[in-house]
């Protein structure tokens, strides 16, 4: 700052670049990556980047400019002058330049773009004459008036299709490629009229004003709702900025010796080392992504894999594309990675506009990943920190088939990733029913509660009209691997008749209980009857990259299943263990609500007794079945945590059928009903409370874990002791009475069956209190488990099922940066789990300690777990490998601190 | 340890003391101040005491006694010996001793004590020669017998009884005192014959086995449920444990020389300095107590004032009374307090056997405070430190004349104290309606909800059937100064039939609406019919206390109110401004409810803002009003906080109402209650929420505030600045765009009224993660106010509505030491308040911090606010006066350490 001038423009080019590529922060990926090429003596069209600073400005000084701007400008024009030879504004020998945004991170299509710039009624002329094609020159200014025109004076392009159109239809021509250059003249007449007419003002026709124009327009378009929803969806922040990027513009329609192309290193859709292409002859790039004219390919390899029968590169222009082709390897060795570039032929010389790291499917990533890693081009470490680990879910669950036809009806929340189709089913018990018959069966409710649970599990798939990405559907179906899409607001559901009513912009359609739909959990979408999917494979670049993953990382991983599809599920995706067994899932069987019901509506301890004597052989079977599936691995088990209320009938008819069921009266159990309802069941009487109200339940749940340990123990040479946790502990005094509960019924097993039972018993940390108490608890606990997501609600004071009617807002307005139940709140809850960490261990040296909130899922909160210190994550199955993955990234991030 | 032996037993006695008053830690308060007094050389009769040590051990261990016990205790009953002349076991001159239970505190009556313990065949026979009187002596060993075998051996008295009933009934005595020394001599063995009867084992001969029984039943009876009530409802803790005292026996019951008798140094009820007690002739303590005769006065005045007839010990004993009336002055001038003495006259001799500070009225607490230190006994300081800030609220409210003839209906919770009678109303509408007609109502509901404000409002009392001391019901009616019994679960209340039903030992009463009851709301009962009350009057002596209370407390005392008679109520108790102005509450009036629910079944945001419009005069003129009683004092004022369910009808019938009057229809209304509905209110779309999702109703309430305040600024010289309050902020974000929008509004009127407008935005601390983020909050804050009853029920995952059902088997199984929304759980709760200061002064050195939860009105969490540094603390209008008390003794209390 001492005296020295700001640096607010960085030039590129053949004679002076001063950026490279390390320097995206400043100069945008665009910006930083055209310095390293022409750094690399690349054929790189000389030009200048604006930093991301002069964006920051911007915003920060009501859209203006830093005073030095203006001079580093000029001065950068000059310098590309001297390299190209044509002036801006020059009506003889013309500069022409392109205006683009460039972002920290590639934005595609999202920001504004001007090309063509510095055109003008004599720069045009002198542009035909200089180029010997008055077609091209008026042809390239009538596009720039109409982009221009479109980006910075907000004049819709539609207004200028129509004056093309009627211009067509005067003179009777079919396509643009009919028209002239005299035809393209008067075009370009009506044009700059349209514009007058439209904002009261003639088009800029002095280059200068036109360039400030446009890099005021592609700042602007940092803040346009596109590119805000995009940096959302992206989780890329909006204190970032763009830089804006201006080049010498080059030519691929100044003839046939022109072209322009797209290239990437390698195919970007599997993954595999071939050069992979396509150009047009006598074209501007907006035309190969138009679409207008079919492009060719670049190798002939490709040509012949396409049966396309235009010449590829490699035959109409060898020597550029042994050229193209040298470049190619020389861009891979040095970005280390897949580009994808961007050229131009002008005039028979090579030129290159862009190269950055190729997008590529998830399949491509892996593959690209585990072939740089062994062609030596990167470390295995390397490899792994290149994979996304979100973007492997979708490649775990079945996916719609791409190529097929589809009629979308609405669109909600991607709550649970996967495909799936069926009939509609409104209720739990329909859904039941048509699964029995062996019907695909789509659950539809408005919102689900855990009486709905059988019907998820019965169903193929579910969709909510109410609730979050973390209301109680999209948390269970996450947790079953069912595809989910939740919280679809445009669709009514009227179980009374029957229907769904969905209303769009192309009208409404009600679809009644049985006709078929199709869900698909990662694009939130829903279709009308059945689209085809296609089964997950896993390949073996999967297989080695989980393979190097485990090898890297430190934590453990574990998975949140009860149910013997969801165990199995869990241990063939890598999980270590069980870290979160929810009991009360296996209470919503028709077989076990009966008595579970009976247990609830009873008078007495006594009444209690009977009905959990009739619960013990289920849960123990269920147990057994848990230790085996998981021999030789941990398994942790949670009592009973929700309220009972959760369990009871609500609605008239359900009560009537219990009523009948039990031999009580409907107005008993409506009392019953009553007296349990809670004004805010999550802060209620549930969990280690109802421990301690009723002891009889978790004395039945621990008998139930022990026999169903020694059932297991009995084919298995050397069990695993099981975990036995105790939920929402918020005092050292009922760590105390519930560690002696199991204790007590510990011993009198030991006694009855004359078998040693080893075992630990644990907490949940999900309470703020229970986090800064952590000390004393870890007195008496053998382990911790976090449980952030009734963390995050009570630290937040934040009602999971509640949430989705502002969180939107508070997400899109950037008052949250992410979603809380998505993506651990590392300062409030984080704090809170640090805090834990700290005195829990400071207590018990060595503490294990993991967690089992949704959040283990979700690769940063699994890499703020590993900081942490954890033992452990414990996330649903299909999340398993994601935390693998991200765990072995966090492990080798830290190593590099 | 370092090789010296434990003592364990502390002698007392004419000729060697070795303990204090100050050790009541380890003797007991009894112990240590029969050791006080022998060594002030007063009358006492020798003894030793056991410590409380003992009493840990025995607990620890399996109910033994350490080893060095007997020996101390063998060496004890010598030194009594060699003071008194009789010894333990000596059948020519036996001693007889008291062994009694002495705790820290005083709890009299719950533990047991067994006297003339050293009885036998061959003692009784011994004492009824030494005495000449074997009808004493036999009369004595029976009642021994009695009590040893109640206590000791648990066999009820009641055995004993039924034998002496049928002994008189055989020899036709009308009274005990008609039996002669032989009749008891026969009783004695038919009792000695029971007990052997009831336990297989002859009654103990030797007084050394009669003595370590006697002692095990002390230390046991610390455990009886009795004690332990009284411990929970005193606030004793369970580990201090019980001493033992032994003494020797004197007689009072050995002829018309002597006498037994208690004494008050000064009258207990009204505080007057008058020697004040009452004394038999010629019988045992027991006999006092059991009133079974009409005692005697001491004094002549106090005869004179009873208009006894029978002689005053002044009179009848005028040589004992000058040396009991010595004695009297010489302990008020030893122990700075007033004194109840026990004492006994054997054959002429005056002797002390209890000293202890006298239990008090609260009345008579405040005059004793006011006189001692008036009478330069003790500091003003010490006399602010003996007044129970707790005790006080009872005198500031109504009471039920304590004469007055009542009729039991049942018992509930003692939710807000204070007496009323009135004639039933089942609902807030009914409520209002006796209201203005003049008559008074009691509302009783099953519980109650924000609805029913606006009745309760208009009721003189308040009963609910479920619910808790910190239920909607208790906490609103707490805040209007309203009687409340809660939770009162043995009457039912039928809203169809407008009945309720109170079934107890006594049979089933069913009354009607209009029926009129009567509820004591500091105790909990609720009365048939109605019962007379005493107005409050505050003394002279509560004023001179409040004044020095005033003088010596650091912290200031605000208070919750938002109506003008609570406003008004708040600063005549001495409210140094207000806290918390909940605005919500008014919004439920009947001419306000209709367009606060126009507002919230707007369709869009002008819909929302005509409603708000007309709001915003109605506002305007609340907070003018506030202003204007609270002139010259802050007034804190905070934006709306509830759901907005919270405000829309429920019922049916409600909706059909609300409907007829809004024109909107029943399925519409039906549908917007639907969809605000929420599953966790308490977590949901409230406070800054609100204000972040419809800005047009903050923004209403920012302009009534500051239009409010113009209007009060036009009467007042010098206006406080009103300060804003934001309710349920968790992150720095939400603070920046609520702090913006109350700057926006500023502006707007300050350039439409050309008032400048001094302000400060602050917000309540009420969520864990807004305590750990307070370093960041105070960067926009201007205030913090901890709202710790929302930041208990999140810290705690306790919903205060739904805790009533299981916070009593907590506190009541000692789970909980004080139920935490009574008394702030410092452990948990006040560890977050402390990071909140800290950070938060950190970034804002001298920031304004106070509370307003229901704390604020809690000595013991008073005490705490202080010591945390806040600056003021605010609660409802009739706890300022215990605030303030509470605050005095706090700052006190740390001048001491």
């Amino acid at each position: 700052m001492t005296g020295k001038k700001p640096k607010y423009v960085y030039h590129f080019g053949p004679n002076a670049t001063d950026g490279h590529a390390g320097m995206k922060d400043l100069l945008g990926g665009k910006g930083a990556n055209l310095a390293e090429m022409s750094a690399l003596k690349l054929p790189v069209p000389p030009g200048f980047t604006i930093t991301t600073e002069v964006c920051h400005y911007y915003y920060a000084n009501h859209r203006s400019y830093p005073p030095e701007l203006k001079s580093q400008i000029d001065e950068a024009l000059k310098a590309i002058a001297t390299q190209v030879g044509p002036k801006f504004n020059d009506e003889q020998n013309p500069l022409l330049l392109s205006v683009r945004s460039g972002a920290r991170a590639s934005m595609p299509g999202m920001m504004d773009t001007v090309l063509n710039l510095g055109m003008n009624d004599k720069t045009a002329a002198g542009l035909a004459k200089l180029s010997h094609d008055p077609r091209f020159a008026y042809d390239s200014y009538r596009r720039f008036i109409q982009m221009y025109a479109n980006v910075v004076l907000d004049i819709s392009g539609h207004h200028f299709e129509e004056i093309l159109f009627q211009f067509k239809d005067k003179y009777n021509l079919d396509n643009d490629t009919d028209l002239t250059a005299d035809h393209w003249q008067e075009v370009i007449k009506l044009y700059l009229a349209e514009v007058k007419r439209r904002q009261a003002q003639p088009f800029p026709t002095d280059p200068a004003e036109q360039l400030w124009g446009a890099i005021g327009a592609v700042f602007q378009s940092w803040m346009n709702p596109r590119a805000m929803t995009y940096r959302k969806l992206n989780n890329i922040p909006e204190s970032w900025g763009t830089a804006v990027t201006v080049q010498a513009m080059v030519f691929g329609n100044m003839g046939d010796d022109c072209a322009t192309g797209v290239a990437f290193t390698r195919n970007p859709s599997t993954g595999e080392n071939q050069f992979y292409g396509e150009y047009l002859v006598n074209a501007q790039g907006e035309d190969v992504v138009a679409g207008i004219r079919t492009p060719q390919q670049i190798t002939v390899a490709g040509k012949n894999a396409q049966a396309s029968t235009l010449p590829a590169m490699e035959e109409s222009m060898p020597a550029l594309f042994a050229e193209l082709s040298a470049t190619r390897h020389r861009l891979e060795d040095h970005f280390r990675d897949v580009q994808d570039i961007e050229f131009t032929v002008q005039q028979g010389k090579l030129y290159l506009l862009q190269t950055r790291n190729a997008k590529r499917t998830n399949q491509a990533a892996l593959k690209i990943a585990v072939d740089f890693a062994q062609e030596g081009r990167i470390s295995q470490s390397e490899a792994l920190l290149r994979i996304d680990p979100a973007a492997l879910e979708q490649s775990l669950h079945p996916r719609l088939d791409p190529d097929a036809p589809r009629q979308l009806l609405a669109t909600g929340l991607p709550a649970s990733p996967g495909a799936a189709s069926g009939k509609i089913a409104f209720s739990a018990e329909e859904a039941e029913r048509l699964a029995s018959l062996g019907e695909s069966t789509i659950l539809v409710r408005i919102e689900t509660s855990p009486e709905d649970i059988h019907g998820m599990h019965a169903a193929n798939g579910i969709l909510t009209t109410r609730g979050g990405m973390t209301s109680h559907a999209a948390v269970v179906a996450r947790g079953m691997g069912r595809p989910c899409v939740a919280g679809a607001g445009s669709i009514r559901v009227d179980y009374a008749a029957q229907t769904l009513t969905a209303s769009g912009k192309d009208g409404t359609a009600i679809l009644k209980a049985g006709e078929v739909i199709t869900l698909d959990g990662a694009s939130g979408k829903i279709f009308r009857g059945q689209v085809p999917t296609l089964q997950p494979e896993f390949s073996e670049d999967f297989k080695t990259i989980m393979g190097w993953a485990d090898a890297a990382r430190r934590l453990r991983i574990r998975a949140n299943a009860e149910t013997v599809p969801d165990a199995t599920t869990a241990r063939q995706l890598g999980a270590e263990g069980i870290g979160l067994c929810r009991t009360e899932h296996m209470f919503f069987d028709a077989e076990r609500i009966t008595p579970m019901r009976e247990m609830i509506l009873a008078d007495d301890e006594e009444g209690r007794r009977r009905a959990l004597a009739k619960l013990l052989p289920m849960q123990r079977g269920d147990f057994a079945d848990l230790f085996r599936i998981m021999s030789g691995l941990p398994v942790t088990i949670r009592l009973l945590d929700p309220p009972l209320h959760e369990f009871l009938p609500q609605k008239p008819a359900e009560i009537a059928a219990v009523a009948a069921a039990s031999g009580l009266s409907e107005a008993a159990i409506t009392a019953r009903v009553a007296a349990l309802h809670e004004a805010n069941p999550m802060l209620g009487h549930r969990g280690c409370r109802l421990g301690i109200s009723y002891p009889e339940i978790y004395e039945m749940q621990v008998r139930a874990i022990f026999e169903g340990w020694i059932l297991h123990s009995r084919d298995c040479a050397n069990p695993t002791p099981p975990e036995i946790m105790i939920p929402l502990i918020a005092t050292l005094a009922e760590m105390e009475v519930m560690k002696h509960l199991v204790d007590r019924v510990a011993s009198e097993i030991m006694a009855e069956s004359k078998v040693e039972l080893p075992y630990s018993v644990g907490t949940m940390i999900e309470l703020p209190r229970a986090a800064l108490q952590a000390g004393n608890i870890a007195r008496v606990a053998g382990f911790f488990s976090f449980g952030t997501n009734d963390l995050t609600q009570t630290t937040f004071g934040l009602s999971r099922d509640d949430a989705a009617s502002f969180l939107g807002t508070y997400v899109g307005r950037g008052l949250l940066e992410r979603d809380p139940f998505v993506s651990l709140d590392q300062h409030g809850v984080g704090e809170l789990m640090g805090i834990a960490v700290a005195r829990g261990r400071a207590t018990s040296p060595g503490l294990k300690i993991g967690i089992c909130g949704e959040h283990g899922g979700d690769p940063a909160s699994v890499e703020f777990c590993h900081r942490l210190g954890l033992d452990y994550v414990s996330c649903s199955p299909y999340r398993v490998p994601i935390a693998r993955l991200a765990a072995a990234q966090a492990e080798l991030r830290s190593e590099k601190v």
